[in-house]
């Protein structure tokens, strides 16, 4: 599938500041960039800070005034064959070393306090079957509604409020996910079918030796998503973070199909 | 400085599971590992999950029953001229790409909650001078008291609180310093000087363009301390992740200086 | 039913401090205090700060070094017919006055947190129904286990944990009942059937126009219970405040029926 | 001084819901009701829950539609002599019966939690010392400002985000002298002199035997303070409850000085 992306961001900064941007598709081994382009207006000094193993890219600039940014690209997926219900979890000393963390818990996903939880609901499943009952206890006992979080909503207000959007959702699979002992970690990314489109985030789990993308509220499927940034929540994969302060004025994402 | 480490864990595990060990001095640039030995009784397999980037050393191996194990180590410690109070900090984009996740909020250093507090008491201060006073302010505010902190204890609990040990000043340390714009990091070590003499939490920041270890409490010397792990909080670092239950039975750590 | 209670509480207090006990049978309508006896030894006066309109039982004493403190009552409790599966909720304009308070969140049982979870969960039925089918959701959701949760420990955290003592089965309960709009409130008790006999947290909801007595952990019935002290959450009912510190050396509740 | 209090509220209901108003000027010792009306258009049967011995006013209605709440009052306020730096504490057993409740903790005042801090802090003071020490801490360590604050936020957050309004100065003034000791609860009251005129939520501490109302943010003098509810913190001041939904359209309150 290829898919085309239209972004267009603009943001006003009363004070000169630095702003970091992950919001160029990831050169990463499932989708292949053919063309891509990022414009800021007034023109200003992009540095980069890319990451070389995961292919996620990090553009840095020095934000003042009004900022129109531009995003451009035509991506490639490659077929996902994404089946978290199937694979296999891997034991800790068969993982590759970089999965080690997406065990622990973090900001957004305190999976620690979940062990409990997981252990009493789902501790007679294993593996794909486990994730895929979990995902499942999701989508019946949360509702998807915006409003109701905001920018500190960690996965256990989510998992009492029992509604979010999908940064919630995704951060109680992957809370839950980890307390099961399976690495997960949060995707950025570009979603082809959301109404309206928009930048999403999902999950990805280690299943059968292999990281598997998923969509935790089932609205996009995995072929149709663009990879921006990949981390252990959303305070790694904003698509933009001010260092300083900065005024979101207006926003469009438009994701199309190509081929 | 050259330090000799022995350290001794004796723990039962009544079920069959993996145990992850952060219990090796790290191959990393500011430490030179002389010779070492890690003995596990009965003998098990070790499988190594190291990572060659940072040079931490992790070993995985399937517990059962009692078992006891052995680290006994002989290691240079490299002069680090650690002046938290003296270097600059990096604008993000001359930043180390690996050094940007030490900007965002973890776990138990959830450090957008600081902000306004960092802005408020040290807005005025920078770089160097804000670490150090922010460093004192910690002394100044927290008293080094066992028993009032545990596992799920974050900087939050311990802003309050007032109190805590190794991990709670290295976690409400790391915090600030995150908020206030400047990388940080958690270290465990070996910490020579400490009594009794115990693996030790610190913290590491960047500044002057590199990273600077420094012990919050106050009570380690920089070049004391023999690297273990490194990551953003105590959820990195732990000596030991039991993935499944072990029962602590004793444990005793012996650091000392030969040279 | 007629039960005969021994209570005998050893505490150590190595400074002088004020120390309020809610240990004595309340002077309530659904029970009559037969005999009763309180000492301390070595004799300490005692203030009296009772509730003359709920009939709770209020000492005050000046506790220092080594106190036995021994409460013997003999109480008939009188038939409650509570019935928590039975009554209509009663309109806010209808309640008593001091019915009020009791809709409102408190410290542990932070009900505002759990208006969606009740709406989405329970908001198709109504009353009794409602109110039963939360007891029974507790029940089938949360593990009655010692150990996970300590004084600091709220609904919230129950409700993530899915294990608790009485206390927190209690909190859980009221927190549920006043977020559907249901008057609830905490109230301890001595509580007859126990294994092992002790001090007992239980429940109260407004329904059918009057309080009923309902244990949510289904361990006791409510006629065996001898109401102490009635409040909004485990900060109004604990049988012992101590306003210093004090040291817990031993305890034993004896409960027994002698008609 | 007598005050002259117009307040005018505008909501919407698009269901039939009860409301209540805590809105009329308490029938207190410290002040006198010279005359007031409360007028709901269109008219609705308005239930009166008040209560006798506080003399809080509360009205209940069943609210559906537009609804326009005006109340008129005027209430001559007796001299407070509010001096809460100078009062001596009172010991427990000396308190009145219904003061004990306001030593505990309470939803947005978890005083438990700041007893480390408090006895760190101002452990050496004691009575009306102490509690003019914390009064001015909060003062010199917290902002006022708009725009930090929810209906969730607690003391123990505007503890960490220095920041917030006079809900938010009231909670944490109150957890500070619950955690000392010192019994405090939450007052709404018209305040004079405020810009612009509102609402307003205010401290009462019990010290020198009686209570006395203090305004934690100093913007308002005890003497221009109209009392309405009084409680353990906003959960029970609120000046309008909602069991349903309804939309606030506008509102204003007026409070002039007429003598």
């Amino acid at each position: 599938m290829i898919l085309k992306i239209e972004a267009r961001l603009v943001y006003r900064f009363d004070q000169r500041c630095e702003v970091l941007l992950l919001l160029e598709a990831a050169r990463s081994a499932d989708q292949t960039v053919l063309s891509e382009s990022l414009r800021i207006e007034p023109q200003v000094e992009i540095a980069r800070l890319d990451d070389r193993v995961t292919g996620e890219r990090r553009a840095v600039l020095v934000a003042e005034g009004d900022l129109t940014i531009s995003y451009d690209a035509s991506v490639e997926v490659i077929a996902r064959n994404s089946r978290p219900g199937e694979g296999a979890v891997s034991a800790v000393r068969e993982l590759p070393g970089e999965a080690l963390r997406y065990l622990r818990p973090s900001r957004y996903c305190p999976s620690d306090r979940f062990e409990s939880f997981v252990a009493r609901e789902f501790g007679a499943l294993h593996s794909g079957d486990q994730v895929a009952a979990m995902l499942a206890w999701i989508n019946t006992h949360v509702d998807y509604r915006a409003g109701v979080s905001d920018v500190e909503t960690t996965a256990l207000d989510t998992f009492v409020d029992r509604a979010g959007v999908c940064r919630d959702f995704t951060h109680l699979a992957i809370s839950l996910c980890r307390a099961a002992g399976v690495p997960a970690r949060a995707v950025s990314a570009y979603a082809w079918g959301l109404e309206p489109p928009d930048m999403h985030a999902v999950m990805e789990v280690y299943l059968g030796g292999r990281w598997q993308l998923v969509d935790p509220t089932g609205r996009a499927p995995a072929d149709g998503l663009v990879r921006v940034a990949t981390g252990l929540d959303a305070a790694d994969i904003a698509f933009m973070t001010i260092f300083g302060r900065g005024e979101h004025v207006w926003q469009t994402f438009t994701i199309s199909r190509t081929a």
